[in-house]
């Protein structure tokens, strides 16, 4: 299987997926939402094998959304920090975590967020740019894009939209 | 690694990614939300080997996403539906191909959304229940929630939060 497999569709979901589709990746970014840096704090945090980290912090670092920084000399250590590429995923890790907190939390939530803009509890909603009701698959309508094309991971998808107005 | 690692973590995005967080599981919840039902319309359109559609189709139903149901008799044949917990995943998805259509589509975007209900074309946004506003990291401040504790994928996070007011 090509690793970029996923990369090359015609698809943003695809392309996304093949960077941040893996739950130690998700965790990894959702640490670095929470204010952790470090990789020895990654690792007594998540139990996570030092090898399988180090992969993912690289996979991240390649995609540009991780930047890896000394913070101190003699001898060298290194933390890591989100790129705004990286801190722009807030809203999909955010919407995972509410997805859970709905459907995998019978004990109530493990973690709550607090928006300090304007000082509530915040539960994150997909909405639209425009009129800024959530968003409810049922009423949107997907419309060829203009690099839309059949590709693996498309070919279905390209037939259905193909008689559809382009955008 | 026991297969339900991160299901078992006091995390909403470690539970959720345990289930969504492969790329292929998450292109059949995108067909799925497209309008694709059929098992070979998922291999026609993704280009998936059967084994590995077989498995992913197992994990989403198994985790109540999806419903499998007859369409047809003599010879039985049967296709896949989303369930309400699966709709539920929409905002998820659309936040992945937001994201990829903002930092992965130079040539633009691959496919466009147009809000049905407004009758505009649409933008996923990840606002917050309260305000409204674009939810950005910086402006969110994490705090325990009732089932918050310390387990594999939360030692630090507990450490973190113990000092926070419970919520």
């Amino acid at each position: 299987v090509p690793k970029d497999r996923f990369g090359v569709m015609a698809c943003s979901v695809a392309r996304t997926a093949n960077i941040v589709a893996d739950p130690w990746t998700l965790l990894v970014l959702r640490d670095l939402f929470l204010g952790l840096t470090r990789f020895d704090q990654f690792t007594r945090d998540l139990g996570i094998a030092t090898n399988v980290l180090t992969d993912r912090l690289a996979t991240l670092v390649d995609a540009g959304l991780v930047v890896r920084e000394p913070y101190q000399d003699n001898p060298v250590r290194h933390d890591y920090h989100l790129t705004a590429a990286g801190k722009d995923l807030y809203g999909v890790v955010v919407s995972l975590m509410a997805w859970g907190d709905r459907h995998l939390a019978p004990e109530g939530a493990p973690l709550r967020l607090h928006h300090t803009t304007c000082d509530h509890p915040t539960t994150p909603v997909v909405t639209c740019s425009h009129c800024g009701d959530e968003l409810d698959a049922d009423d949107v309508a997907p419309l060829p894009g203009p690099s839309g094309r059949a590709t693996p991971g498309t070919r279905v998808i390209a037939e259905l939209l193909a008689d559809r107005p382009p955008t």
